[in-house]
Parts: structure tokens; C-alpha cells; sequence
């Protein structure tokens, strides 16, 4: 592989003339400007943030934030400038000031009651303990080896969140010692039957079962989906729920059963599948580097989501797909399905393969092309972000 | 489902005072600024394609843009903005400016002669047809219905490209009367051996197989990739090539038995195993809505992979897993790859499961923690899209 381009330009340094240069300078001034724009920015959203946080006022509010994107937009286009260009502009620098709020959130629950985290050292253990810790509360950590001294950590507790393993979930939930009645025992396994059963055999308290829809690795709570399956005393365990707004995440109520029929389809199909594909190109010898540079940026995206998969931990992905018990029937009905397409391939079966491909048109519906323009708006700032000098 | 977050802060609009209603006024103005920077810089960046256009220089210079890159983060970093934010912006509003370049572009070929697409109406065909003309060319379209013209359509032609479905490429080709001896033929079908031996044995004169790495709803082609799979007389083909970097494209040289098997893995394999994830949400019945919205990000995103698909032509998706010679094979040993896994879940073999991760995971190398970052940063554009007001 080369990049071609150079040969055909190697003069282009030379002819760059005084007015080429002039206009250079102006952007470069103009750019000078945004920054200063940004920074300004930064420092009124910082104080937006503490003001919010005094007030005890949620950090994000959906309906501010769109009234906001729309009057910009209505402004950008009033000034010809693209109001998509704006809106994209104004979104990527709201990123950075909700993540960058360093103001101590305020707390909606009882500081003078320990929080207690299960598995606390755990990743998504310290991402949520640090949001109690900037709330105010004492968190107390109960992991692997402090079993011994669980009833004097569990002592006065506010919430006990269980955030361990999902294959050791029930087993630690059920060693839980007594807790003080009042106490929300809490979970936040992605699977929620199985958990929210076995919260309410060992406490009579109130429970609530709660899935964040995000990695450990979020810096902001802002706009982050949380799950959450009622268990008992849905009062008692109002002021978490409200806490979790205030750090900015946004609640959706399920069912546990429908959750977990639809989490074996959303997480534990789709981690298997990317993991077969992924040792099929292994067993291809299939020269990854190649590939890469011949792809598109959907291709590329599409080999990102298989790939990334192995940067990751196997504990927790073999434990996603071994905690899903429809898994086996499902993966016989997929397995069903692939069989019938390879069977259109070997035998060209042209025209039934694209019945096939319209019956699964005709079942998407208005969604596949939603879901073309959103990908699509996301892989052109996957392409905004590309350099072809290194990839 | 509902989102819960209104019933804890009817009381917001209430309490909202003269302080928090000053910083928002404050930020109104900033975000005013905003708009006129960039004004003021699309304005400029304007001027610099119309210099560009009159100097005969390429759209894009990549060590220009990394350049201007690198200096910006560095003012950023100085004035305590993050340079990631700074970078993230900038790429945005650079996108909108190489797409926004109304200006001409030059030309580096021989405008007395015309170029001829076939199946210039189709949408690829006219996409390129639309920068052969703001270059300045005569274009020419030979479609279905015009092969009783097609002597005198391609009398004097400097260039035919071929752009027709790949399943009538290589027949199109063999039915092409007799060229301009040192006229390009060209085409751009996403495989390349089967059209470039075709393209080889009807013309004695100047031969080159294409393959643009994007789809016909470019704006620009501003860093999009181009396969380029040499023929015969790269010398003069080399206008062709020079003219697609005019326009702003990265070109990559490829063999064309590579490119081939490398696009059965990137194209076919994946649209088939797209196509069949599809036909399976399809057969469980599953409530698509559902899943879209107890979807982080990351399954988002993943579930559109399979959507899009299905918004787009049936016929050009079949066509490209049909003309994918090896396709039978890979899939045979795809699905065997599939049914071990399968056993693994049946029999609960964890151990096993996670040594087939990791293998895999050592195949991958450090591609996947780069591909986790590439795609994380992506998923957090696409949480900042996000509105969870209406999905």
C-alpha cells in the first residue's frame, strides 16, 4: 500500500503564494477566538454546575438542553451558518462541561447513613462509589476478603449496592448478614430476574434492581440510561432514584422478566456473535492491518465492534453470555437462519435471498432507515476524525 | 416505560433565580460568538478553496490539516481547554467546509475530450458525475436504453467509467464498441479481478479498476479512500488519479486478488451475517422498540449496523455476497466456528469459552485496545447526539 497523492503534488509547498499565506493567517486568528469562545464557555457552565449543585438541581435537564440547541440553531441559521454544523459544535463542547462539572454534588438521601458497596473495588463499583463520595455520603467497601467483618460494615447502612460478578451475584446477595430494616438493598447486574429474587428472600426491606446502561468508564452520569426494576417499598427507595438524577442519568421503569428477555438479545447474541466472528477471522489468519486500511469507515466500525470485544475482560463477557438461559434456543434459531441463507449462496438462489432481504425490511419497518441516518451522522464524524497519514 | 426524572423536579422552574437566569444569559451571548466565528471562518476556508481551485492544488493536504491540528491543540491546552475538545470541534467545522467548497474545482485532464459513465443515472454514477463537472468535463451518460448510440456516445471520449451493478459489470464491459486508442476505461465495481480482465481483454489502450471506499451520498470527497487496482499504461491513466486527489480523495494502490479477498471478508461476510441477524430479531418477533430503548449506546449502535442495511438497495447487497466467489467457504467455516461455540453454552464449558476469547484476544493483538478506544470515542459522539426526550 501507498497513499498516492504525493507524487503528484510534491511543487505545492513552493507555489504557496503571499495570499494563500495571508488567508492562513486569518483562519489561524479566527480559530485564536474559539478558543477563547470555549474557554469562556467552560468557566459559565463550571458555574451553572455549582449553582445547580447548591440548589440541589439535577445536572442535566433534557428539556433545557433542547430548548437551548434549538434557539442556537434557529440563530445559526439566521447567520447561514448549517444549523447541524452548530448543533454538533454546541453538543461535543456540552460533553465536556457536564464531565467536567468539579462541583460536589448534592445528596438526596441521609449522610449520616453509610453507603455500602458489594464488590466496591470492582470497576463499575468505584465509578458509582465516587459519585456518593462527591454526594457527601460514607462509602464503605465490602469485598472479596471482608466477609468476616460484613455486620459491622453493614451497621446503620443507608444502601447496600451489590455490584459484583453476575455469576456471583445471588450466592454474595444471599451471605448478606441482617440489614437495619429501612436499609435499600440494591443490585446492578445487567441480568435483574434472578438478582431482584434473591434481594427480597434475604431482606424484607426495600429493594430495587437497577441496570446502568453504561461502561465504568463514564466520566459523567449526564444522559446515561439506567434501568430499574421495582422490587419492594418503591417510597423508601425514592431517594436513590432521585440521586441517581442528580448526577444526571436518566431512569427508564421495566419489568425484570422483559428486561432480561430483551437484555438475551441486546447483550449475550450480540457478544457471541462478535466473538465467533472474531475467532473466524482468527482462523482465517485473515491479515488484520489489510483489512483495516481497505476499510470504509462502516467497515472499519464494524470491525471496531468486533474487535474491541477483545480488549476486554472474558470473565465478564463469558459471564453475560452463560447467564442468559434462552441463549441455547436462540443461537439453534440463528443458527437456523444462517443455514438458510448459506443455502441461497450455494445454490444462487438470487431472487429468494432478496425476498429474504425485503421480509426483514418489511419487519424494520420506518426504523432501518432511522437507524441509516443515525449511523450514517455517526460514521461521517467517524470520518471527521480520520487521518489517512497514519490509518 | 417512562422517564422518571420529572416527578422529582416539578418544583425546577420555581426556583430558578435572577443568578442561574445571568450565567445563562452570559452563555447565550458566548454562544452568539460562536456563531460568528464561524461566520468568519467558513467565510475564509471559503477563500482558501477558491484559491485551491485557481491554483490547480488538491482539496485536501493531510500534513496541512494534521499540522493546523497540532498547533490548535497546543493554543487549546495553553488556555486550559482540552485538547481533545478543541480537535473534535475543529474536525467538525473542517468537515463543513471541504463539503461546503462551492467552488470550482480544476481540472487535470484533457477537457476537449468527453468522459463517459455507464450507467451514469445510477447513484454512484452520478455522484462522479457531478465532480467531473464542476471540473469542467463534458459528461456523457451511457445507460440502459443508449447502447443502439454508443459509437458516437464514445467517439473522442478521454475516459469511460463504468458504473453499473456488479452482476452486469464484466458483460456491460465485453459489450463496449471499439475505444479511442489512448482513452482511460475504468470502473469502479467493489470487486476487481473479474472487471479488470474483462476491461483488459475489450481495450487495447489505458485500463484501471476503482474502488471507491464510500457510498454515493458523499458531499465531498475530502479523505474518502480510493482502491486503485493498476491495468495497463499507468502513465496515462494518470490524470484519472491525479483528478480523483483534485478532488480531495486519498488514493491506495492494491493488487487486485488481494483487494478481492480481503472485501469478501469486509463486505460480503459481514453484510451476510448483518443480513442474517436481521431475519433473526425478525423471526423472534422482537420488539424492536424495546431494544432500541434499553439500548446503551454501544447495542445501539450495533442494532443499527443491522438496520441500515435494510434501508438500502436488496439488490445491491445480494449482488455483492453473490459475486463473492469464496463466500461458501467462509461461511462453512463460520458456522463451524459458531457451532463450537454453541457447544460450549450448552455444556456450560466456561473454561473453555474464555480460552477461545482469549486466542482470539492474542490474534487481535494491539489492535484491540485501539479499536476500543477508536470506537469508544465514537460512542461518546453518539451519546452526545443523544436525546433520551425522544430516544
Amino acid at each position: 500500500m501507498r497513499i498516492m497523492r504525493g507524487r503528484f503534488f510534491l511543487q505545492c509547498d513552493v507555489v504557496v503564494t503571499a495570499d494563500l499565506n495571508d488567508l492562513r493567517a486569518r483562519i489561524d486568528q479566527v480559530d485564536d477566538e474559539l478558543v477563547d469562545v470555549l474557554t469562556r464557555r467552560a468557566q459559565l457552565t463550571a458555574a451553572v454546575g455549582a449553582w445547580k449543585s447548591r440548589h440541589r438541581l439535577p445536572l442535566y435537564v433534557p428539556e433545557r438542553e433542547a430548548q437551548l440547541l434549538a434557539a442556537r440553531r434557529a440563530k445559526a441559521a439566521a447567520a447561514g451558518v448549517d444549523p447541524a454544523l452548530m448543533e454538533d459544535v454546541l453538543r461535543r463542547i456540552m460533553r465536556e462541561s457536564y464531565s467536567s462539572q468539579e462541583a460536589d454534588f448534592s445528596a438526596a438521601g441521609d449522610l449520616a447513613r453509610p453507603v455500602v458497596i458489594v464488590g466496591g473495588n470492582g470497576a463499575l463499583g468505584r465509578c458509582l462509589g465516587s459519585f456518593f463520595i462527591r454526594s457527601g455520603y460514607t462509602l464503605r467497601v465490602l469485598d472479596k476478603d471482608d466477609w468476616g467483618k460484613a455486620p459491622s460494615l453493614l451497621a446503620n447502612a443507608g444502601l447496600v449496592l451489590v455490584a459484583v460478578p453476575i455469576e456471583h451475584t445471588c450466592a454474595l446477595i444471599a451471605r448478606l448478614p441482617q440489614l437495619p430494616p429501612d436499609c435499600i438493598l440494591a443490585d446492578v447486574t445487567s441480568i435483574k430476574q434472578a438478582p431482584l429474587r434473591a434481594m427480597l428472600a434475604v431482606h424484607a426491606g426495600p429493594v430495587v434492581g437497577l441496570h446502568p446502561m453504561f461502561g465504568p468508564d463514564v466520566k459523567s452520569l449526564a444522559k446515561q440510561v439506567v434501568a430499574v426494576c421495582p422490587g419492594r417499598d418503591a417510597e423508601r427507595c425514592r431517594w436513590l432514584l432521585e440521586q441517581l438524577t442528580i448526577w444526571g442519568a436518566v431512569l427508564r421503569e421495566e419489568q425484570a422478566e422483559h428486561h432480561d428477555r430483551a437484555m438475551e438479545l441486546i447483550q449475550a447474541m450480540r457478544h457471541l456473535t462478535s466473538m465467533a466472528y472474531g475467532i473466524f477471522l482468527q482462523r482465517q489468519h485473515a491479515d488484520l492491518s489489510e483489512l483495516m486500511r481497505l476499510s470504509s469507515p462502516i467497515y472499519r466500525l464494524e470491525l471496531a465492534m468486533v474487535g474491541r470485544l477483545f480488549a476486554q475482560s472474558p470473565q465478564l463477557y463469558v459471564d453475560i453470555i452463560m447467564a442468559a438461559k434462552g441463549l441455547p434456543r436462540l443461537l439453534e434459531q440463528y443458527r437456523d437462519v444462517l443455514d438458510g441463507l448459506f443455502k441461497r449462496v450455494r445454490e444462487r438462489q438470487r431472487t429468494e435471498l432478496i425476498e429474504d432481504f425485503n421480509g426483514a425490511s418489511a419487519y424494520f419497518g420506518d426504523l432501518a432507515p432511522a437507524l441509516l441516518r443515525e449511523s450514517g451522522e455517526l460514521l461521517r464524524k467517524a470520518h471527521d476524525a480520520r487521518d489517512p497519514l497514519t490509518g
